[in-house]
């Protein structure tokens, strides 16, 4: 029986993946940028086991539905044709974060399952193969591979089509303060919604423009230049959820406490307070600051009613390969 | 002293109207399509006087701000110069309804005024050279020229661009529920707006799919096809808030209440009642039903926290020559 657990960070973009060149192969229509969160992880562990009938799926302690057994079949049956291997595994998936509050788990599970997967199958990969793996089973997957500030370059096909770091963990004290106002399920999952994103009248604009939006936010990452990453986080998050709400369905992701929130950063930005804000796909609001205001900023958010809890997060390290029961072994 | 006295409903646009050709002649990048608001109006007063030294302007009572006056006078100018007038004029405006509550009051001034000016002047102009006459001084004004619902065809040029009836104001028991979330003004005029459209990345896509719109609109009004109207009435609002919340520096004119409100009505909708929303570049919301379902629709309303007051409105009329103190002549 051949073992291995890996541990990766779920990320937020701040330039955001919405819509798909290739649906099957999770191939974005634009690259994407987002830092992964720190203390936040996914851990999971992989035995392939010639006494298995079926791939099993064990979730944060429950067995999985069958939906989510496919999906990580999926990937193992891509691990298993590179190793030449045929046994069925057992992945064993805990997460030390809350479910439903609006932290896309996706992207770390499917991380540290490439890792845990294609170590345990005998396989060594590289960074940007294990990269193109996590992508398989969710696209925003493949940022929770490298470490820190983190670019998905889109590319036209697999092989092209994975993420880099653009800077590691220390080099900007940037804090994701994520701001729940909902713990239930979104109503609309992420994979039906990328299937919409080209019912919007306004995707091939947005996607026009992305190129554009990567340079500017790379450069401020870079630079460390806050009002300028700022006003290009805002400006792409607010463009993602022009093309959700003009699909047809409409998705309206923002609740108005959401909405709150967000006009709220704005003013306090004015005020002097680098602040700015964020959503995914779910109404809770990803409001980025540097480390030295976050203190600050809790206070002021602690103050607006309807908000649930909040969890905090500065940039994270790379997937990584762990013992078992926690310990980092290499 | 020549003297003339007109009156001007608002229009609630369902297919919006953001973003110049030419700012000056304010043609617009698009068509749009509304319904006049009847019982609401503006009545302008014109007297053209050889006594006075320069145009004067009374809104409701009081002396107006030199900003409105040089609109007003840039109006008469034209006026003057089609009917060889060289008197300056005193001009009295009143509305019939609150300010400040996002009722453009605009669209019913210039149409007014229009009118009135013209008269006055001794000028008899048709509909079309009215309309054309009322955009110069605010676009939406010459939607308001035409009675019942309305088009207002783009144009390329001064002469193109003007608004006709597209059906009569009984031809569809619609009403406009505004609800009133704030009463205060908007922070960033129309005029201003509409100049920052273009800094969005989505403008370009929004103005391109215009036609199929306006096309499903009229065909929706035409058939009287709640559904089909609803759906492309929302999607329209949203497409003109997107860019607006998209552009630079980004305009939200949403508050939470308003998206609690349109949340709502999406809600109402789905359980059987015939309501969507618009909004105009303003935080009020305007829920269209039919006549049958108002006091059904009013009372939901009523009970949103943060609703500060309802108004109502079927379609309105033409613009039309008034008696001074309100009896129709003509």
């Amino acid at each position: 029986m051949h073992t291995a657990t890996a541990q990766a960070s779920p990320n937020i973009a701040f330039i955001k993946y919405w819509g798909n060149l290739d649906p099957h192969l999770r191939i974005p229509l634009n690259g994407s940028i987002s830092m992964n969160l720190e203390g936040l992880h996914t851990r999971t562990t992989v035995s392939f086991d010639p006494g298995l009938e079926q791939d099993e799926l064990i979730l944060n302690g429950q067995p999985a539905p069958a939906e989510a057994i496919r999906r990580v079949s999926d990937i193992l049956d891509l691990v298993r044709a590179m190793a030449g291997v045929s046994h069925p595994a057992r992945v064993e998936s805990e997460n030390n974060f809350p479910t439903g509050v609006g932290i896309a788990s996706s992207a770390a599970a499917f991380a540290a399952l490439a890792a845990a997967a294609s170590s345990a199958a005998g396989l060594s990969l590289d960074e940007a193969a294990l990269s193109r793996l996590a992508r398989r089973g969710s696209g925003s997957a493949c940022r929770s591979v490298p470490g820190g500030f983190v670019e998905w370059l889109p590319g036209k096909d697999d092989r092209s089509s994975y993420a880099v770091s653009i800077a590691p963990p220390d080099y900007w004290n940037l804090v994701d303060c994520i701001v729940v106002v909902e713990e239930t399920h979104k109503p609309v999952g992420s994979s039906t919604g990328h299937g919409l994103a080209e019912t919007s009248p306004l995707q091939a604009c947005r996607v026009a423009d992305a190129p554009r939006r990567l340079e500017s936010c790379k450069k401020a990452i870079l630079a460390r230049d806050f009002e300028a990453f700022a006003e290009i986080t805002e400006l792409d998050s607010n463009l993602m959820h022009a093309v959700m709400m003009t699909s047809t369905p409409a998705l309206f992701y923002w609740t108005p406490i959401s909405l709150e929130i967000m006009l709220s950063a704005a003013r306090w930005r004015a005020g002097g307070l680098p602040v700015c804000y964020t959503l995914d796909a779910g109404p809770n609001v990803h409001l980025i600051t540097t480390r030295s205001y976050l203190e600050t900023l809790k206070a002021k958010v602690q103050s607006v009613p309807g908000v649930r809890r909040i969890l905090t997060a500065g940039p994270g390290g790379p997937v990584k390969a762990v013992a078992p029961h926690g310990k980092i072994f290499r």
